[in-house]
C-alpha cells in the first residue's frame, strides 16, 4: 500500500522513456560549457531532470534509539532553561521527514552493528558479526551503495567515523567479510576502496600486533595521503583525484576519537571531520558520505547517560554541518540521520523518581566512566586507595556525595542514600579486588549490576542516571524501531514504517545505481 | 522549515478564496439530491473539494511506546513462525506516514494521561493531572476538537475506552476539570456532552459512594440509550439522532473492560466497540471516533509485558476495523494511530539475555497479573498457601518452574535459577505478611523491585520477562517519543517530528473548526 501509484525513477525509466528523456534534455537549458566529457555532461542532465541527490550525507548514530535523542534535546532544553521543562530542538528535528525503521537481523531481534550496517549498505539482512557477506555460508559478498556510486556514478565517497575506522559500521561501506573481527583483512580493504575520504580513529589491528604491513603504509602506498595530526587535517586542501585518509590525533579507549565531553579544547569533533569532509569530496559528479557517532553505543554499553547525550550533541552538531551544505544546494542534496539500532535499552524515567526526572544532575558528570576507567580506577586499583579516600573524585567527576558531606543539603539531589552508598562501596570492593568481569565467571546478580564493566564506575553511572531519572536495562543492544530523519531531494520517499534494508533500496532507486 | 511553502485550507481560504471556490462550486458536479438542506449541500460541497477529512479515527494506545507496538510485531512474527526471527506486520505498519511526537507537559518530561490527551484533544499544554483546563490557576476550561467538531461541523462523535469511559484519556475529549481525580463532575460531564456513541468501562464513581445521582440515570434523563449487556450492545441499531452509552457487561480491574488475554471467548474487545460505533455513526456529515487503549497503559505500569502486547494486539486489531472502512471510503477518512507516553520503560533486551530473546516464553503466561492477584493471591492470602503448593499455578499461569520441576530439562528456558527462585521465595513472603506498598513505607530496594505491585505477582513478571529478553525500568510514564501513524485524506500533515499539541492543530486545521 506504501509505495503503490508512485512514479519513481526507476519505473520512468524501466517504461521506456529514456528516449523521450533525450528529447527532453534537447529542449532543456543548455548545460554547463565546463562540462569536461559527454559523460559529465550527460551525469549532470540527468542530476537536472530527476533533481537527483547529487550530495548525499548519511549519518548513523551508532545505539542511538529515540531515547537517545529525546534524552539529548531534554537536557539541552532543561540545563538552558535553569531546570524548565523545555525541550531543545536539535538539528534532526528541522527535517521535514521522520521514518520509524526495524533493525532486527537474520539471527536477532537484537543485532549487532555489523548485520545492520549491512543491511543499511547493501539491502540483505544477514546474522550478527557479518560484514557485507551473505548469511549461514558467510561466502558471498555484498556490494555496498558507497561502492556502487563510487564506480556506476563517479561519486566520491567519504567515511567517517568516531571510533575505529575499521570498526562494523564503517567497515560495512568498504570492506566485506565473514567475521567483524577479522580486524587486519577489513582494515586492508579500506585502501582498496579507492574511497576519497577517510577519517576516524585508529585501525584496530594496524599491523596485526607487528606480524604484518602497517595499514598506514599499505594505504600510502596505494595513493592515500594519510594525515595523523589535527593540524595536518586542517592544512588539507582538495586537489582532483587525491584520497586522504585522516587518522585522529589524539586518541582515547581502544584507539577510538575521544568522547566529546572528554574532548580537549579545540580537539576536532565529527562536525569538523564533516566540514573538512565536504571540502574534499565536492565536486560536480557528486559526493556520498557516510558520518558514524559511534561512541554513543560506547557509552550506551557502559550504561553512561551523559557521554550519550554528549555524543549525540555531538553527531548532532555534524548534521548541521551537513544542513549548511544543503542549505547552498537545496535541489542535489539528501541529508539522511539515523540509527543502526539501539543501544542500552535506555529510557527517561526510573522506579524510585517516578514522573520527575533531575537531567541538571547530569551537568556534574565532568567525565565519561572510560577516562574515569583509565585515569582514576586504574590507579585505585594499583595503590589499593581506601574508598573514603576517593570521594573528592566521585564528588568532582560525578557529583555524587555522602550524607556527611558539608555540602549534603536535604534538597540536594546528588546525596547517596545510605542503600546507594551501599551499593557503591561494594562496587568500589569488587573492583579494587579485580573482581571476574566475564559473564561465565560471575554471579547472575553481578553481571545484572555490572556488566563485564568496572563495577565501580558502572555503579556511578547507574546512581548518577537514577537520580538524573534515566536508566538502562542492558549491556547490549535492544530491538527498539530507530528513526531516519530526512531532508533534501528524494527525503519523501523515507516517511512510513520499513525495515532497515529499505534504506539501500531507496537510496539506489534515488540515484540509479543498480 | 517543515511547514514552509506549502498550501493549506486555511491560508486558502485566508487569502480570499472564498468567492473563487464559491465559483468552482458552481460549475462543480451537481451535489446529492438528497441533501437535505442548504447547509448540508455546503457541506458536501466543501468536503468534496477539500478531500476533507470527514470520518476522522483517532486511535491512543495509552503508554504504547514504539517498544510496545514492536515486541507485540516481534511477539506475534517469531510465535506464528516457529520462534524464527520474523516481524509480524500489523495494521499500523500499513500506515503510509509514521511521525514522532514529544509528550511531555507543563510540568514534567514524563508526563501523565491527563495533560497529555488534554494536549491532543486542544492543543494546550498543562499540568500533570488536569483535563482540558490551563496549568497553574486550571480555571479555563479548552475546547476540545471533539466538541469543536461537533457543535461547528455537524460530526456525529464517540468515544471509546478499554478502561473506564471516564477515565482521563476520554474524559480530556468531553470534560473539563481542574483534577482527573474529580471523578463523579468528570463523569457527569459526559451525557452533558451531547455526543453520539460512547462505550467502556464503568464509570470510576458511578453515584460517588452513593451520595448522588447514579450516572447510568443521569445519562438517561439527557436522552441516552444506557445500554449494560453485550446482547443489547450487539442488538443497537442506529436511528436518526440517537445517543448511546455502552458500558462493558463484564468488568475487570477497576470496573475496566478485560485484558485483552483474560477476555472470554465472544467476549467483545475493541475491534467490537469501533465496529459498532461504526454502525452508530456513520452518517453525511462525518464523525470524530477517538478509541482507547487504556488497559496497555495499566499492564505496562505493572511491567506485564505479555498483558502489554495482547493489548496492544487488540488495538491494532480495532485500528484494523478502521482501515477497513477507509477502504470503502478513502478519499474521505483520516485514521490516526499514536499514544499518549510511554509507560514502563519497556525495552526488547535484558542485561543477562545480552543479544538473545525468547519470546515465546511469553505464550506460557495465561492470565494477566491483576487477574492472577484477583484469582490467587487474594487466596493464597486469605489461606496463608504455603509457597510449595503455588508451584502448580506459577506454571499454569507463568510457565516458570523450579529447577526440581521434571520439565525442567537442561535447554529449558523457563526454569528459574537458584537465584530467580530466592527473589520469588521473598516475594511471597512479603505478599502473603501483606508488606507495605505505597513509596513511603517501603525499602529503596523494595520499591525498585515492587513499585506499590503486588510482590509476588510483579516478581513473576518481570522473572518472565527477563527469561524472553524483556525488560522495564520503572511502573510509571517515561519521555520516550511515540509515534503517530496516519492514513487517508491529510495523512501527509503528520510526517516529521512535532509536539503532541501539534495533532490538535494539523486536525482543526484539516477540518476547519475554529
Amino acid at each position: 500500500m506504501k509505495d503503490s501509484h508512485k512514479i519513481t525513477r526507476r519505473s520512468f525509466l524501466k517504461a521506456g522513456a529514456v528516449a523521450s528523456m533525450a528529447g527532453l534534455l534537447t529542449a532543456a537549458p543548455a548545460v554547463s560549457a565546463t562540462a569536461a566529457s559527454a559523460e559529465d555532461a550527460a551525469l549532470e542532465e540527468e542530476n537536472c531532470l530527476f533533481k537527483k541527490a547529487k550530495y548525499i550525507f548519511l549519518f548513523i548514530g551508532d545505539g542511538m534509539g529515540d531515547v537517545q535523542i529525546q534524552s539529548a534535546s531534554f537536557y539541552k532544553g532543561t540545563v538552558e532553561n535553569d531546570g524548565a521543562v523545555v525541550s531543545a530542538e536539535l538539528n534532526v528535528h528541522k527535517f521535514p521527514i521522520c521514518g520509524s525503521v526495524t533493525t532486527y537481523d537474520s539471527t536477532s531481534f537484537c543485532p549487532d552493528s555489523a548485520s545492520t550496517a549491512t543491511s543499511i549498505a547493501t539491502g540483505y539482512k544477514t546474522e550478527s558479526g557479518v560484514i557485507n557477506m551473505c548469511p549461514w555460508t558467510r561466502d558471498v559478498p555484498y556490494e555496498t551503495i558507497a561502492e556502487k556510486l563510487h564506480s556506476q556514478k563517479g561519486y566520491r565517497v567519504g567515511v567517517i567515523s568516531s571510533v575505529n575506522i575499521d570498526h562494523a559500521t564503517p567497515a560495512a561501506f568498504y570492506a566485506h567479510n565473514a567475521s567483524r573481527n577479522n580486524n587486519y583483512a577489513i582494515g586492508s580493504e579500506l585502501p582498496q576502496s579507492g574511497f576519497e575520504y577517510f577519517a576516524g580513529g585508529e585501525f584496530i589491528k594496524v599491523d596485526d600486533g607487528g606480524t604484518k604491513e602497517n595499514l598506514h603504509t599499505v594505504a600510502a602506498n596505494a595513493g592515500y595521503n594519510v594525515v595523523t595530526t589535527q593540524a595536518g587535517a586542517a592544512a588539507l586542501k582538495p586537489a582532483d583525484g587525491s584520497k586522504t585518509l585522516i587518522i585522529a590525533e589524539k586518541l582515547a579507549d581502544g584507539n577510538s576519537m575521544s568522547y566529546s565531553m572528554d574532548a580537549a579544547p579545540g580537539e576536532w569533533q565529527l562536525a569538523d571531520y564533516v566540514n573538512k569532509g565536504i571540502e574534499m569530496l565536492d565536486n560536480k559528479k557528486g559526493f556520498f558520505m557516510m558520518t558514524e557517532g559511534g561512541k554513543i553505543d560506547w557509552a550506551c554499553h557502559g550504561n553512561d547517560a551523559a557521554a550519550s547525550i554528549h555524543d549525540v550533541l555531538a553527531l548532532d552538531d555534524a548534521v548541521g554541518a551537513a544542513v549548511r551544505f544543503y542549505e547552498e544546494h537545496p535541489n542535489e542534496t539528501l541529508i539522511l540521520v539515523t540509527a543502526d539500532h539501539e543501544t542500552g535499552g535506555m529510557t527517561i524515567g526510573y522506579a524510585t523518581t517516578n514522573y520527575d526526572t533531575f537531567l541538571q544532575n547530569l551537568t556534574k558528570q565532568t567525565v565519561s566512566f572510560s577516562k574515569f576507567d583509565s585515569e582514576y580506577i586504574s590507579r585505585y586499583v594499583a595503590e589499593q586507595t581506601p574508598f573514603e579516600n576517593v570521594l573528592g573524585d566521585i564528588k568532582n567527576c560525578f557529583g555524587l556525595m555522602l550524607a556527611s558531606d558539608p555540602e549534603a543539603t536535604a534538597d540536594n539531589k546528588l546525596v547517596l542514600t545510605d542503600y546507594e552508598e551501599e551499593q557503591l562501596r561494594t562496587a568500589y570492593a569488587k573492583t579494587l579486588a579485580q573482581a571476574p568481569s566475564s559473564q561465565s565467571k560471575m554471579t547472575q546478580a553481578d553481571y545484572e549490576l555490572y556488566g563485564t564493566y568496572e563495577q565501580f564506575s558502572v555503579t556511578l553511572c547507574h546512581l548518577l542516571n537514577h537520580k538524573s531519572g534515566i536508566s538502562h536495562t542492558t549491556y547490549s543492544h535492544t530491538g527498539a524501531p530507530v528513526s531516519i530523519f530526512a531532508m533534501g531531494v528524494g527525503a519523501e520517499e523515507f516517511k512510513g514504517t520499513f525495515d532497515n534494508t529499505e534504506i539501500f533500496h531507496k537510496l539506489a532507486e534515488l540515484t540509479g545505481v543498480q
